[in-house]
C-alpha cells in the first residue's frame, strides 16, 4: 500500500481533495479486506462532513465500478438505456416502461434493488409473481437482453462489490445521507450495466429521500455530471412524491395495477377520475425520454407518441408477459390478498397532503416492505389509495384500504395510516406530477 | 442495549448533545466488545466535527473512568496530588517535582505514559535506569505510595480500559486531534489515580500539541472544568514549548540532567548561563503549585521556597534514589552513549527559534522516541542543545550534539536536525518560560 489509510482519512477530514489513486487504493483495499471497517467508517464520516468535489465523486464512482465487473454488451450494438428512480411509495413505473422501451427495440438491461425502509423495490414487486426468478448469472443476463431486449436481475456478487460492502457499513454508521456517497453508489451500479443512456426519476417531497425540489435538483445534477463524465447520455425528471404514486403500494397489488394499465383498463375513483392515471402518465413520460435518448423519436412529443402507441396497442403487455416467461413467472397465478380493512375519513374537506413516508412505514408494519434487509416480504400486503391531493372527501368516505393475509397486522397499521393524511377545508389545487426536466 | 448505536452516532452527527446514558452505554458497549470498532470510529469522527458540550465531555470522562477501576486511596488520608503535562521535547520535570513533593510529605501517585510521536514519556526515561521496573499491580502501587509518598506506574489493564481501546482506534482513524476526546482521555486516567489535586502543564508552541497560547488555554480550561466537575483542586500553567526544555532530549540523558539538577550542579553553556536552568525552574514552579494545592505553603512564593529548600538540601535527590530502589533501578549504572556527532552552526547570528517538532522527529530517527507504540527505544540515544532562543552564535560553533550507540542512525538524523533551528541576524529577546497561571 503506497498510502497510509489514516493519512488519507486525515486529508479528507481536513477538507482536502483526494486524488483518484488515493480513493482507488482505499476503496480496493477495503473491498479486498486489507483496510478494516473502522478506517472506512472514519473516512465515510469525514466525507459526510467535508463532501467531495465533482472530480472526487467521479473517482469514487470509478473505483467502486471497477471493484467488480462491467457487463460486456459488445455483442449488442444497439443503444442500451435504463431508468433509475431515487425511490418512493407506490413507484412501479419500471414494470411498464421496461416493456414499452424493449418493445420499441431498445435494449433495457435492468439491475434492480430490493425495498428498504419506506420505499419499495422492483425485484420485490416482480417476485410477487409466483415463480419469477431474478437470480441469473451475468452471461445469462447478457444473453436474455440480447434476445428479448429486457431482463431484470439483482446486484450480483460481480457487480460493484465495494459498493455492496460500503452500503452495508453506511447503514450502521449513520453515513447514508451524504450526496457524494449516494451518487457514487447509484452511478457505479448503473454504469456497471453497460448502458449508453440513463433516465433519472429524481423524486422530491414527503415520501422521497430529498424533501424539497431544490435538494432533488442538486442530486439530479450530481448524478448527471457523473453519467456525462462517463460519456453516457442522461436526462433527469424531477417528479412529485408528496403523495403515493397510483392506486396501490404493495408488491402483488402494484403488479396488478401495472398489468391493468398495460391492458388499457381504468379504475375510476370516488372523485370521478382514473386512479391509474399518474402511474400511466409517469411511465409514458419516462419511456419517452428513454426512447428519445436511444434515438427513437426526434422530440419528446414524438417519442411519447411512440411509447403511447406501444402501450395502447397491447405490445407492452405482450413484452411484459414475455418477460415473465423468461424469468419463469406465472402471471396468471398472481396471488390476491385474503383480507382488507377500509379506512374512512373522519371529516369532510379537501385532501391537502399525505405524510407519504408514514404510509411507507405503515407498509413495513403490514410486511409490504422491509425495516431490515433480512426481513421477509408478504407479497399480497399493501395499501390502496382512494383519494389524491386536491380531491374533495366527505366524512365517512373511504380514503385507504389495507390489504393482506394477516388481519391482525393490518389492524396494527391503522393508527399510523389514519394519521398519514391531512384533510382540511379550503379547496386546494392538484400538484403537477413532473416539475422539471433536466437534460 | 437500550440505544441503537447508529442512532447515537446520528444524533452527534446532526450536532445534537448526547445524554450521559447514551454516552455511557456506547463507551461500555465498546469497551466490552458489544459495539464494533467501525461504529466507534464513526462516532469519534462525528465528535471530531461536532465537538461536545462541557456536560458531554464530563459524561465521556465519567464513562471512560468507570470502564475500569479507580485507585482506592481510602487508606491514605493525606491530600494526594499529581501533575500532567500535555507533552513536549525534553520535558522531564516529573522526575524532579515528584521527589520534591513526596519529600514534602505529599503523596504523588503517578500513572504515567510512554513516548509516542515527537514527545517523550516519563516511563521510558525511568526505564533507562537499569532494572527500573514500572510494572506494578494496583495494590502494590497503593502500598508504595502509602509508604514512600511516590510511585510511578503505567496504565494497567484495570485503569480506563475504554480509553486504552479508544486511543488505539483514534490513532488509526485520524481522530486524535479533538478537544473533548483529548480532555476525556487525559482526565479519565488522572481521575483514576484517586488524586485530590492536579497541576496541569499545558504547553504551547512549535513542539507542543497546541501550537498557540490561545489553543493551549482553551485545552487548559476544558481540563480544569472536568477536574472541578469531579471536585478536584486544579491549577494550570501555560508554558513555552517553542524550544526543547533543558539540556537534553533522550531517555538516559534526561535522567542524567535531572540527577545533576537534584545534585545542584550547573552546566554553563557557550552563552555563559546554566543550561539546566529552565528544567530546574519549571520543575520548581510546578512543585510549588502542587504543594500549594496540598496546603503546604500559603502562597505560590511560600510553596516555591519550600520546594527550593527541598531541592537545594538534597532531600529531593534522596527521595529520587529511594524511588529508584523501590522500583529496582540501579541509578549508579545509568548507561552512557558510546558515540556523538557535533552539529555546528553554518552562520553567525541569533537563535530565532526551533522547529521543535522536527527535533522530536529526529529523536525518533535515532530511536530516542517511537513512531509506533511497538517500537523499541534506545535508552542512550538523545540530542543535546547547546543554545537557546535569543542566544548569539558564531558560524562553526556547536549548536546540537547527537548522542547514541549507533553512529549510522545518528548520521541519518543530521539533515533534519540541521534544518530544525532558525539562526538570523537581528537580536531577539528570550521568551518567558511560563506565560500564564490559571487557577
Amino acid at each position: 500500500m503506497a498510502f497510509l489509510p489514516a493519512e488519507i482519512i486525515k486529508i479528507k477530514r481536513n477538507g482536502g481533495a483526494l486524488s483518484f489513486d488515493e480513493i482507488n487504493e482505499f476503496i480496493l483495499g477495503y473491498s479486498r479486506g486489507h483496510i478494516p471497517d473502522y478506517q472506512m467508517a472514519a473516512l465515510l464520516m469525514a466525507i459526510y462532513f467535508r463532501g467531495m468535489t465533482s472530480e472526487e465523486t467521479l473517482s469514487l464512482t470509478k473505483a467502486m465500478l471497477h471493484s467488480g465487473e462491467v457487463v460486456d454488451f459488445s455483442s449488442l450494438t444497439q443503444f442500451k438505456v435504463d431508468k433509475h428512480s431515487t425511490g418512493g411509495v407506490g413507484d412501479k413505473t419500471s414494470l411498464i416502461l421496461g416493456p414499452i422501451v424493449a418493445a420499441a427495440g431498445v435494449p433495457v438491461p435492468m439491475i434492480s434493488g430490493r425495498g428498504l425502509g419506506h420505499t419499495g423495490g422492483t425485484l420485490d414487486k416482480l417476485e410477487a409473481i409466483p415463480g419469477f426468478n431474478t437470480q441469473k448469472s451475468l452471461p445469462e443476463f447478457i444473453e436474455l437482453v440480447r434476445k428479448h431486449f429486457i431482463c431484470f436481475i439483482g446486484q450480483t456478487k460481480e457487480i460493484c462489490p465495494a459498493d455492496k460492502k460500503i452500503y452495508a457499513l453506511r447503514d450502521v454508521t449513520a453515513t447514508v445521507e451524504s450526496l457524494p456517497l449516494i451518487c457514487a453508489s447509484i452511478m457505479s451500479k448503473k454504469l456497471a450495466e453497460g448502458i449508453d443512456g440513463l433516465v433519472l426519476d429524481v423524486k422530491y417531497g414527503s415520501g422521497a429521500f430529498m424533501k424539497t425540489p431544490a435538494l432533488a435538483e442538486e442530486l439530479a445534477l450530481n448524478l448527471m455530471s457523473i453519467a456525462r463524465g462517463y460519456g453516457k447520455k442522461v436526462t433527469a425528471l424531477l417528479t412529485n412524491m408528496d403523495q403515493p404514486l397510483g392506486r396501490y403500494a404493495g408488491n402483488s397489488l402494484e403488479v396488478e395495477e401495472c398489468v391493468a394499465i398495460m391492458k388499457n383498463e381504468k379504475f375510476i375513483g370516488p372523485a370521478g377520475y382514473d386512479l391509474y392515471q399518474d402511474t400511466r402518465e409517469l411511465s409514458l413520460r419516462l419511456s419517452a425520454h428513454m426512447l428519445l435518448l436511444a434515438g427513437v423519436g426526434k422530440s419528446e412529443d414524438e417519442s411519447y407518441k411512440i411509447a403511447n402507441e406501444i402501450l395502447v396497442s397491447g405490445k407492452a403487455l405482450k413484452k411484459f408477459e414475455e418477460l415473465c416467461s423468461i424469468h419463469g413467472g406465472a402471471l396468471d397465478r398472481l396471488p390476491k390478498p385474503k383480507h382488507n380493512i377500509i379506512v374512512t375519513s373522519e371529516k369532510s374537506g379537501f385532501v391537502h397532503g399525505f405524510h407519504t413516508e408514514s404510509i411507507g412505514v405503515a407498509g413495513i408494519i403490514i410486511k409490504a416492505g422491509r425495516a431490515q434487509t433480512a426481513d421477509i416480504i408478504a407479497p399480497t400486503a399493501g395499501i390502496e389509495f382512494h383519494v389524491k391531493v386536491g380531491d374533495e372527501v366527505q366524512a365517512g368516505e373511504a380514503i385507504f384500504t389495507l390489504h393482506g393475509d394477516d388481519k391482525d397486522l393490518l389492524q396494527s397499521a391503522l393508527p399510523l395510516l389514519k394519521s398519514a393524511i391531512n384533510i382540511s377545508l379550503p379547496k386546494i389545487a392538484k400538484p403537477s406530477l413532473i416539475l422539471k426536466i433536466l437534460s
